[in-house]
């Protein structure tokens, strides 16, 4: 095993062995394996937003399979998604890529102000389907935040003691921030931080950008003098929210952009420390050819980064 | 066994033997056993809507065997309905047609805006009566949704172990979406999605309208152009929509009408892919005979489709 | 062990003898052990006021290892941290230093009115971080305050009979009390009673002032001619409203002030019969070596009075 | 993945994803990758023959991070042992090679006519650990064989639906039968038909002798004309018992034994469609250089087989 | 910590910080503190032997608080006794001295040949008493080790969780081996070797013999030239046979014996490379403050060596 893979492994001493091979897996999986970068295809847009929204502009994406094998072509360190889409492909391709089954899922048929999601699958699934990992999403600025944080302690628990790993979608939303503060510095550390403090051992947050939403950060940020003006210092500061950079940290890529705005994206999250990317529209609703190639680009950015 | 039946088997690859067997089971009953179409008969209208607004236009259905009856004479694939119904024939008729216990119901005794059943029976009633399934109703569109969803990840669960298959009823309902929305194309085709994602094996909708209710999906629908002018159109959406076909999706025949309207809108659901219809007012409210002879033309409607 | 530890522990009779050990645990740890005073190095700020607010000043706080050591050199009686600051160090660290688990916390990405942490841990996460007691705040005066009592009494239930001991943060806050009566000394004085009440061991509060803020206390403080013109005249009157002082009650630091100030307090503190201090952002945003000499001097002070 | 790897996969339709996730995990780590062939490190003999017979001519070997070395450095499929060497180095070794917790062994410290290996793990210890399967010691001859087969199978069922991989070792040996009928060619197909129909997903016996141990058995063998003249014949024979071939039969190196007899054996088992061995005192008893010389001269006969 | 305390540490690695945080206490406790060396009290003679066998020599020992206050004012590192003498001074003695609490006893007034004790505590009262540690005797050689196998693994994986070290009592008798076979130095390296296997942290077993007794091993010392001349020797051996000296090994004083007699036993065990002693009759049955400057100069030659 690479160096890089074993000094990742050290920040998590102390978890079960199972739960650091598990995550050993995630490293050491696809076109990234070894770098201590990785590449995850999601895809949780079929829940969260509709079939048609989702899948209709690339429709091969409707079959479960394709995601798939997209993941396993383009040599995607891992592939997550809710339930119902793992399990209508895990035998199929068991063995063929790691496997992260999403846990909670919203759906956007009932759109309260302050999201809270279903929880909609547990531990025993992730075991029976041979997932390397738990995935769960909580809304810091929600309302509901307290219910997520405490789901997510029980599932987490549960999921350590089985020997998986956890992973975090941290995504700030709801009534306590502004829709400009979603992905605002301050606000995007914040998350971070949160997810790393209720155990989270790979967390995924969105790029973040040079809006601070709170005042009593704002003064911070300015009496500390925190470089927060290009994308790479901003995803250095969210690294060093995250432990230090002692918890692994990768970044969403967003709604589905055009070529040259994604890539420069990612050379800012590469150039500040990120540790990958997370990346769902961007690739599935592209023809697969054209996905692989996109994605076979995103990693070799963040090889040689 | 037929191919097309194998076929339709590979697509839950990974489920228990169990599950498969019990799929099979509902597969291979009655007048359409083996060409991989389901009619199937659901009397849960006693709890839901009452007895008399029920059973009244046709006295013989106050009697639960008369149910079992009927979808043994009509040859359907299955007979579904609450435990009391259920328990009140299973052993007189056991072995004569698969059996789907419907696991949550509502009364309308009391009607809160947002739709949430109670959950009237369990895994273990289901196997005690020799049941091939459970029924689950989840409504996309409420404010309880995550109640539902989460109840039914639980069953679904337990179910699968006990090797049960596992139906969802998925109705669109509730303060998210407007009346006319509950049966919009981009609903109805989401309402599928998301029992898919929930782990369902068997999907159960009502047919689609060509109204469209989020304008986030009508900007799709329309760029992509994805036809939905005519019932046939709608209905292969939504089957594409239940990950590319790969779940068996059946459609409601809805609130009881003439004879021509509804083998109008067989043929339509026929035409468009679907798997198959579950008739419940519009079979136990006619005379028996006649109910028998209505099946039978649907049953052919699918047969030869 | 030290006639003043065996006469603490003694007011603990009846608690299980696994609980008796982990309070002497902290109190003979670290350069106060022995004397029945303590100082405890608390770090939940990342949850609670975000990252940047708290470590930007002393970056190598963003580590959570810096916490462990700093808490160690100054010979600490614990640290206190929720569960992702413990995981990330407890393996490493095991053994030299006790551990208090937090388990809640309140972000303020949302912040309604009234005040209601999330459990973000559990009495299992603490047995197998090897930590000496759970750690739990209480806001009285919070609309959901009650939550946050039966919560704590479930855990406090499980703990002892798992041998942990029990500290709880009690801080009036929300709807039922006015800003400056937060630390109104009727308030603090009760705040310490409903700790002790509902079964802590070891409560803290904050430094109450000599604001009184409930109008039917008022009465009482002005008959009785209960001092509260000094510190610690205030202190003397909180420690005895714990049982009489037979229930360990130390004093945060609250917000990051100056040296002098600071130890002006503690010597209030110290001279009101206070058993010490819980002090976060004054140590750890502090150079360490600067953090250490402080630490020390307060030590010395508890150690003297 | 392989279409061999592919292919083996199929004869497991039915498990769960897990559990053909983790039989990939064997088939496709090291040095046979992809082949459908394996070699497995396996040492369970210092709790069964005792510390000095099993480590003193290699003495490196009484270190349990010796055996991960060893294994990793072959190549090898995966590593087999009981709890305590699995604990003493799962977590420095996490990630490098497939697992596999020996639950049940027996010492020889008392030695009993007929054997019964304590129960030593259970499958939560497999799942802390991270590994990919349970294995499990039969003596199928032995008057206590009852209670072996009926602990894996609870054993079995568990590991299963938690996603985890079953081997046997099938020992025949007992009061039942003779000491040369331990590895009469009879008795060996038997004891891997014994194993495949207690769920084995692999199965491990013992190169079988031309010896007929039964008299029942010895006459079909004769009228069937059944060919046992060469090993190569026999190891398909037993391996045609186990399923036809559609479960995984490895073969034991049995005793340490000198380099020719070892390859000559390989060769036999190879040329008979053996899917690998299971080496352990002929490798962790050699110094390591020579040790992982062996095992690639081993691998490479399976290889071009 | 020491740097000696941490590298024992290291062998655990895998293990959760609670086990690691009991081990230190053990480890960091008494006058051995720091040194990696150990000497424990254990009393469990009153159960195993009588009470007038065990304390009427000393009959302050029939008080329970006579052995804490001898374990303390030794300066052991720990106390072992069964759940009524611990109970009986746990409370009084909450902190004073790390508790090890024997989870199975055998009385002598049933004798059958095997050795089978009774499980007579739990994890839980281990936890409720304050305990560091759980204990277990298991008696290899006898018909009946199979059932104690099997006991310490499901105790040793609850006690493990909840953040407690197992300690094994490892003494080959019964019906498999000879008396003089008991402390053979094949017997007794075999029986340190089991408990390791079977997961123990800290391992005690009696100064072994020249005596070999199983033909298969000597034949291995012979041919592989192991020095068993000396004390020392044998004692290298053991610590070897487990793990390599990667476990902590101890040694029974034995029956009560001469003090020249005992004295020149450690100095053989302390030569070899024992972590230290346990020391029951051999304290407890002299007059308290002999029995204390004997443990100290028994500390002393460990703490020199």
């Amino acid at each position: 095993m690479s160096k890089r893979v074993k000094e990742i492994l050290s920040w998590y001493q102390g978890e079960t062995p199972g739960t650091l091979t598990n995550l050993a897996r995630l490293l050491n999986h696809g076109r990234l394996a070894g770098t201590g970068k990785l590449v995850i295809l999601p895809v949780d847009q079929g829940f969260e937003h509709g079939p048609a929204r989702s899948f209709a502009k690339n429709p091969v994406g409707y079959d479960p399979r394709y995601h798939f094998e997209l993941a396993i072509e383009a040599g995607c360190n891992a592939y997550a998604a809710p339930l119902g889409f793992l399990e209508a492909g895990a035998a199929e391709f068991a063995g063929d890529v790691p496997l992260i089954l999403k846990l909670n899922s919203s759906d956007s048929l009932f759109s309260g102000s302050d999201p809270c999601p279903a929880v909609t699958g547990d531990v025993d699934d992730a075991l029976r389907l041979g997932c390397a990992a738990i995935g769960f999403t909580i809304y810091p600025g929600s309302s509901a935040r307290n219910e997520m944080y405490q789901q997510i302690r029980e599932l987490a628990l549960e999921a350590k003691s089985a020997g998986l790993a956890v992973v975090v979608w941290s995504y700030p939303r709801g009534g306590g921030i502004s829709k400009e503060g979603e992905t605002a510095v301050d606000v995007i550390a914040y998350a971070a931080q949160i997810a790393a403090q209720l155990g989270a051992h790979l967390i995924k947050v969105k790029p973040p950008t040079d809006h601070i939403e709170q005042e009593a950060a704002r003064k911070v940020y300015q009496s500390e003098g925190i470089p927060i003006g290009t994308l790479a210092e901003r995803v250095r500061h969210v690294v060093q929210s995250a432990f230090n950079g002692r918890r692994i940290v990768i970044f969403s890529g967003g709604a589905a952009k055009g070529h040259d705005g994604l890539i420069e994206e990612i050379h800012g999250i590469a150039d500040g420390g990120g540790f990958g990317s997370i990346i769902g529209r961007n690739s599935f609703q592209r023809p697969k050819s054209e996905a692989v190639e996109l994605l076979h680009e995103v990693m070799d950015i963040y090889a040689n980064a």
